[in-house]
């Protein structure tokens, strides 16, 4: 499975997968794909230096790249105090009372949560890359608009593809002005920050909007048909998110939420503001139903949601409060039936391709 | 462009077209492909059979169907009065206020609404059916569930095959269990009634639902590349609605509405009820959004809807008033950008399918 870019990279598999676990992102490079670590939830600098050190030495000399959460425009000296303290009383109480109505434990003084997904606010997406630039990553994908023209130009310096992520043709024209160098066309189907626009339709409006620039196929794709559907739609490979969550590289530190995502059929997500402020696919839970209820508040903006939220998020994780227990993910759970290695699933995708291959042939009439 | 079910129905591609317009169907089945008239706008029995015989008479002898829109449950002695009085006050005069707003000009005295789609009502379907078992009809496709058990057996002795759309695998084996014959799966970004989950996700969760049954991928098509994507998921067929609205042959009586749709994009339509009550695709309007207004009575269930909103759409169609003037049509829209006759569609959608297979053997290796 190989088209330009594939070669370009030198990776076997035109599959790009995207995960917050360094064993996945390694596994998946070793396994003939290009793993890609997510970063916003590094918001130490050591510890990214510390995860990407791990990437190093597993991925047997195979390219990896790196996703940052970068806002393409800078809010000059706002902290995340300063974020804090615009968030409305009553939201914070909403958050306590949900909390309460499920009698969800407290943290233990001191203890910090593992939540305060504040990676998206430009400072700390700009800590994350002074760490990534040291080490030899081939792609810098950003999930929020065009980077900054300065990191632009520091990854090609390095030689270094950035990537970003689009939910529409005009977005995507934005990023290929801001010199972009690959878009990753965000289905609304995807797991986490999502459009409206389905990936069926998506991915060829933007391969024609911004060609010739290389395209991925990002949203909907768990299985090599779905592979082999995103590349007659245009696209140079597959950008896969969800479909890691189950491995058992992953290793989910809830046994429940994993049950929960091995039960859940295609049906059992919804596109919500609950985590972040912005529109992300996710489990569906009572904690998303609550912050999507017209009676309720509603979500704040990002990033205050992101930080409203944290610790309640992270108290939900560790007690494992089942109701309220979600994480993205993309509409292709229901293909989540069973845990399985990284290269497992990546066998799986290039034999169901192959086949997808042999079926269209044939419906052709070219076997 | 063959598989299973389309050598047995007998045509060259498979394509299957939905459209209201006889011409279309004909010129559809004409051009190799499956014509499938939808007879919902047909209240009156004549009218169809008058529209069947002209397409009997112009489709040269290949075959074409018929969608209806028939409950499952039979509701007894029901009439359209029954309905009209179940609408409350409180909606009418929303429709009143939101038309004078923009200044729509009323109906001539005793003119009809030719928008009275109660074709979904049971009764008006089985008028529909008794006309239609008179046609040597390939397909008989319903958009509401699985049709009655009397109706499947009726249409099996006269061979036949009958369809069902639908929008999730637990829909689909219901489906099978009704002893429907091909399940039509119709993704989130189809234009008309569609359900939540993706037809990239959709068609292969339904393809493994109801294994053997052949199934047609719905939504989201209007390419040859989307048409090989739906088929590399393991669809025997592609359905297409949406894009035969701007085809010559349909002959759109507003030409405002021909250049609305010619101008919008894959992001200008919305699921909303305004139309009939459940969720179904259209172009974003001012009219959609007042429906969809949190802060307006929001709209009422099949079939209570589209009785109420019945005249006010032939109003708005009528006069042109710009800012309300829609119709259901699927993300596709965005690909519609010119007139075409319905035979220049089908050579684009065979065309840009081969191409598409070029591609994939290419990235396989294959060539």
């Amino acid at each position: 499975m190989q088209t330009e870019l594939s070669k370009k990279l030198g990776v076997e598999h035109a599959l790009f997968g995207f995960t917050p676990f360094p064993a996945v992102a390694a596994a998946i490079s070793r396994a003939g794909g290009f793993g890609v670590l997510g970063a916003v939830r590094y918001t130490a600098p050591d510890d990214l230096k510390r995860d990407l050190d791990w990437v190093e030495e597993h991925v047997d000399g195979r390219p990896y790249g790196l996703d940052v959460v970068m806002p393409a425009k800078k809010v000059e000296g706002v902290t995340e105090a300063d974020v804090e303290a615009m968030i409305p009383e009553k939201h914070r109480q909403f958050v306590a009372d949900t909390l309460a109505k499920h009698g969800v434990p407290e943290l233990a003084e001191g203890e910090a949560s593992g939540w305060r997904i504040t990676g998206w606010m430009e400072q700390v997406a700009r800590s994350q890359l002074d760490v990534a630039f040291d080490y030899p990553i081939k792609i810098l994908a950003n999930a929020l608009g065009s980077p900054p023209a300065d990191v632009v130009h520091r990854a090609h310096d390095q030689g270094i593809l950035v990537a970003a992520l689009a939910g529409s043709a005009r977005h995507a024209r934005k990023h290929q002005e801001a010199g972009i160098d690959i878009v990753v066309a965000q289905g609304y189907e995807a797991g986490g920050h999502t459009g409206e626009i389905a990936s069926m339709v998506l991915t060829p409006d933007i391969v024609d909007a911004v060609d010739p620039l290389p395209v991925l196929a990002a949203g909907g794709i768990g299985s090599g048909q779905q592979v082999a559907a995103a590349l007659a739609l245009g696209a140079q490979g597959a950008w896969l998110g969800s479909i890691w969550l189950t491995t058992t590289e992953a290793g989910l530190p809830s046994p429940l939420l994993v049950r929960k995502l091995l039960a859940a059929e295609s049906g059992d997500t919804v596109r919500s503001r609950a985590l972040t402020g912005k529109p992300a696919r996710q489990l569906r839970t009572e904690w998303t139903d609550a912050w999507d209820d017209p009676d309720g508040p509603g979500a704040l903006p990002m990033p205050l949601q992101g930080l409203l939220v944290a610790d309640a998020v992270t108290r939900i994780q560790k007690y494992e409060v089942e109701p309220l227990l979600g994480t993205p993910v993309g509409q292709i759970v229901g293909r989540m039936t069973g845990e399985r290695s990284v290269q497992a699933v990546v066998d799986d995708l290039t034999r169901g391709f192959e086949e997808a291959v042999d079926r269209i042939n044939r419906i052709a009439g070219r076997s």
